[in-house]
């Protein structure tokens, strides 16, 4: 008898979530497109739901917009975990997220026109890819791979450096995006301590797989 | 008598720049209070000049605010001309304007303001700023004071290190605004291949006084 109520709350709860799901897709989308200015109507009808229940999920067009940018970026940070997982050195960890990043400005160019339209807000400390920074920053330290005084401004610098490459990479389409994004990360390598042979070697090693990843890892 | 045609050419043209100087600062005191929104009407009113003489400049907003960002960044970059133009090292030049650019954040928040509104295109090699960070980095390459492999690359740094400090400093508003702009430009230092120490010891010299440049300069 008990068991009646729960199953509709849950279904309840299901749909619900299936109709937020499908508005920050929708979000997601016009972002890419950087059509974020269309009335609020055509986003519930790009998500096929109804008008009504965009307020059940969202306060303002910007809340979702915010909410599609958070989900994008926390995604991305969640694929980039499972693929470093087996690297044991935490500079290496670094360095491979940072070069698999920098890759996706022109393998992902939606998703790069995302962080890029996003700059400003990727730099502050509260989305998805500047704390998993923060760790492997911190973790090198640790382990005395890398001389950091101010993580901040490690962090920082990462961001920084990640948007700057992405508009090099937009503006000067004939340049070879895997050598200036290894650069760019051998740079960092450096300014966090280590010598230009040490930030060389681990800037050649081989990359993981994201794709593969992507279609196999747990959140698939 | 041909002196005359030429005066009234040469009157229609200063009204003419005059008109234009004061959509410019119009357009650069809305973009510092982030209402790029605002009608035409209203920045032509702001301007203290007429609706029509707007169209004689620009053919759309968009080209007035990217002229006001233009402009503004172009005045700040031969104001740094000016306060470095005594200095003879040229890693010293380019890291004396780096700090005082940094400075800039918390002491011409509007300023500030129009900079990160404006961070991807700061980026990108054609604004005000840019090119003067090119041409240190590259001197400084010549002196046999930096080594740096791909100017581009450096200059794209110098740009994401300049928007991620203000970033920095607008998010935490107690950070020390000096050590911090001190120790990411030292950051840059070293990545230009510079040691520790010799980035220390440039990033702790006296910096020139812009309030003095700016006041008797000669564009003053």
């Amino acid at each position: 008898m008990s068991n009646a109520p729960t199953q509709q709350v849950n279904r309840l709860d299901r749909r619900k979530a299936r109709t937020r799901a499908a508005l920050i897709r929708a979000a997601q989308s016009l972002i890419a497109e950087g059509r974020t200015s269309v009335p609020i109507l055509e986003i519930t009808q790009a998500a096929d739901v109804g008008m009504g229940s965009f307020y059940n999920h969202f306060e303002t067009k910007e809340q979702l917009f915010d909410a599609a940018v958070e989900a994008a970026l926390d995604a991305y940070g969640q694929l980039l975990d499972r693929v470093t997982a087996g690297i044991e050195d935490p500079a290496e960890v670094f360095a491979s997220s940072f070069r698999l990043t920098g890759r996706l400005h022109r393998r992902e160019p939606e998703l790069s026109r995302v962080l890029l339209s996003n700059a400003l807000r990727l730099l502050s400390a509260d989305n998805g890819l500047a704390p998993r920074a923060r760790r492997d920053i911190a973790a090198a330290v640790d382990a005395g791979r890398f001389t950091v005084e101010d993580l901040d401004v490690a962090v920082t610098m990462t961001a920084g450096a990640l948007i700057a490459l992405g508009q090099l990479l937009h503006d000067q389409p004939s340049r070879d995006m895997e050598a200036t994004t290894d650069r760019v990360t051998e740079d960092l390598l450096r300014m966090f301590g280590m010598t230009r042979r040490q930030a060389q070697r681990i800037c050649s090693l081989p990359l993981p797989d994201l794709d593969a990843a992507g279609n196999s890892g747990p959140a698939a």
